[in-house]
């Protein structure tokens, strides 16, 4: 006989974890479409050069990338992430209007270990803009994951930084060119692992005769984001680090425009990992959360896709990338009834032996656009109480041959025990 | 220089097509709420012997399924199907409760000839119920599809028929036992191929000795499905064919309850190809479209999920499959505007040198929940009206010195021409 077991690094999402996820997911697609970014779809199959050219993910995630073959023998890889798609499409559709805004989301696979929170198969939710120079676009996609996150239902805080900034600053204080990437990587932990854990980190790498003073006094916060770019913009004296200040006085006037100022704090540290991106990164936490990770992240990547392409033409983009894993485990973590799930059923209809009405009656809740089902086992009014009990329906409505005689319902309250004699049009009322 | 391709039988959707398989996906996702079906998410990896377990999706199939394998040298599969983990879902949670009501929406993988709408990958769209004999869950499964297609625009109609019932016929009119699988894959093209086209192919098939006049005769839809089932009934006097009659009398009644009874046919010859189905099987069908082929359909497995499972249980289950790519095809063939896809951009801001206050105005349509977007280019009026009418947006807000002064809003209609200084507050009213 056949084990029946999943695949470890992938999941079955049962209804009640997936109602949550759809629920998100709805809010999300909402979000999008008021701010006029379009939805695609790409295929998970993608030839495996594709995913192997020189400029897509890399030699680290190509080593997780899952390779197969087909009756054709061509060699194939399933997608690891949504970024290869999106410039691919880009290249193979040149009409397409720019600004091109369009938001994706679906599966990406990598066959890597497995640690906490790591998948083999998981959704990735990317919204990009492709073919605006303008920070406007930059400030526009923090201002919809505000939009968003109060959609869900999570408060959010902001951080944004600027790469070239910090990257002119590390150079500033004495870190050799060939050692900025590496150097950020670290720098980025600073607010996990403080000055000292940075310092030590950073010795350990070999980046050691920098004046560390300097660093982590150019690195605090600062009381005004303002404030703060300032005394950098000063150190900061090349032509990069110039741009990024530069860049970030920009950002800073569209936050304010997009009244998204307060909720995004400055942090001159931030780096988000990866050397992808070359201007604006941000980062969204929720507030008052156990989780120390993002719930969504993201920034500028001019070079990307035209290094992509290898067509020598520029693609300035920024994009956003929602972490539903993540989102979901904040909600997990608020106190129940905090997000509200729309999707759960609002009543159910118990037939003594009157199926002819019961069915009439939870087809009129449908079509009145009332989450409602019905039982159809004929089992007794205590079972199907028990039932509806077990399935957490805050209503019943129980059928009998009294109410059918007197055209009318009897409506429980499954949180109160009351039973009310009603009419459906006060039923839809009640439940709506 | 990598050459930018998607593999044959895969394709990406661009967001004008996509926005129509989105707004179909929320009609039905809506409707599969309203009926309190549960989301369902299993992995597109699964253990290549589960896909291939005896009772899984067959010989056929499994010589189209994609395999690969991992760094841990497992062997894996891409689903073919979401049958196969759905059966998996209910096996590995046994105290899941019945009647488990779930759909399941996601990408599926063939690797075989590609012919006219054969796809490699494509995305399947599953509601099925598992615990319920009665038909009653047959019959609310039709009003489901009626409903779904009601809202996303599609006038159809459904026609139904029984396997047991069939299967009998067939033995009655003189098909050995042995052939009856056969013959019901011929017989199934009654309607396109005609009785001197089933007769042909049936004596291709070594399928000679029989009562062509009686089996036709009998196949014939009759004025009332009441009518048709009573001379067939009579005729199929076997235990199987006497249960096929009583399921589809029950289940006549319970569309009547449903209300659904005049958009549903009983044809005694359909059968859905394969020999998957137990009992009930329907197929729904775009009323007025050219197209051939069905938008949904579905019926009931009673013994698959068992099998499959080798726990010696029985799992009644009826199911419905929606055709994402059929219905999009459908409504392609329909007059322009006839279905609604109301997820295109409302209103298009232009800043004549204010962006302070276009800004501001854009983030207001957003709140008020309309789709709107804003050019950041700084390109004057007539390339930015040019790029509105490409995009094909319905209303323009130009917002020059005067207007802001005035504190209003140059409103322009798009079709017309017509252009009106309004306020903020006008504005939201008319495009909402």
């Amino acid at each position: 006989m056949t084990e029946m077991r999943v695949l470890k690094g992938t999941k079955d999402y049962l209804p009640d974890e997936q109602a949550l996820r759809e629920k998100i997911r709805e809010d999300l697609v909402q979000t999008f479409r008021l701010y006029n970014f379009g939805p695609l779809e790409t295929p998970i199959l993608e030839y495996y050069d594709i995913l192997a050219s020189k400029y897509a993910g890399g030699e680290e995630i190509l080593k997780e990338t899952y390779t197969l073959g087909d009756q054709g023998e061509r060699e194939l890889g399933l997608r690891y992430d949504l970024t290869v798609p999106f410039s691919r499409v880009i290249a193979m559709n040149p009409n397409v209007k720019m600004p091109f805004k369009r938001w994706e989301m679906g599966k990406v696979f990598r066959d890597g270990p497995i640690k906490l929170g790591r998948y083999r198969e998981f959704t990735q939710c990317d919204v990009d803009v492709v073919g605006i120079k303008s920070m406007a676009a930059d400030a526009e996609l923090v201002s919809m994951a505000v939009d968003a996150f109060e959609r869900i239902g999570i408060p959010v805080y902001v951080e944004v930084n600027n790469m070239k900034l910090l990257s002119s600053i590390l150079e500033v204080v004495g870190v050799e060119k060939s050692k900025v990437k590496n150097a950020i990587l670290v720098v980025d932990k600073l607010k996990k692992i403080g000055p000292k854990g940075v310092k030590t980190e950073l010795e350990e790498k070999g980046i050691e005769k920098i004046d560390f003073n300097l660093l982590f006094g150019l690195l605090e916060d600062g009381k005004t984001k303002e404030g703060a770019l300032k005394r950098l913009e000063e150190k900061a004296v090349d032509k990069s680090g110039k741009e990024g200040a530069e860049e970030l006085r920009e950002l800073f006037k569209y936050l304010k425009r997009f009244d998204v100022d307060e909720i995004v704090r400055f942090v001159p540290s931030l780096a988000r990992g990866l050397g992808f991106y070359t201007g604006t990164i941000f980062e969204v936490y929720a507030k008052d959360s156990k989780m120390s990770s993002s719930v969504a992240g993201g920034g500028r990547y001019d070079e990307i896709i035209g290094k992509f392409l290898e067509s020598g033409k520029e693609y300035p983009a920024v994009g956003i990338s929602f972490g539903l894993e993540a989102i979901c485990d904040v909600i997990k973590g608020m106190p129940e009834g905090a997000v509200r799930i729309s999707s759960g059923l609002k009543v159910y209809v118990i037939s003594l032996e009157q199926m002819d009405k019961a069915i009439e009656t939870v087809s009129m809740f449908r079509s009145a656009g009332i989450e409602a089902d019905i039982g159809y086992s004929g089992r007794k009014l205590t079972k199907e109480l028990d039932y509806a009990n077990k399935i957490k329906v805050p209503y019943v409505i129980i059928l009998g041959k009294e109410e059918v005689k007197a055209g009318k319902l009897q409506l429980r309250d499954m949180n109160t025990g009351e039973q009310s004699l009603v009419s459906l049009e006060e039923a839809v009322r009640k439940l709506k």
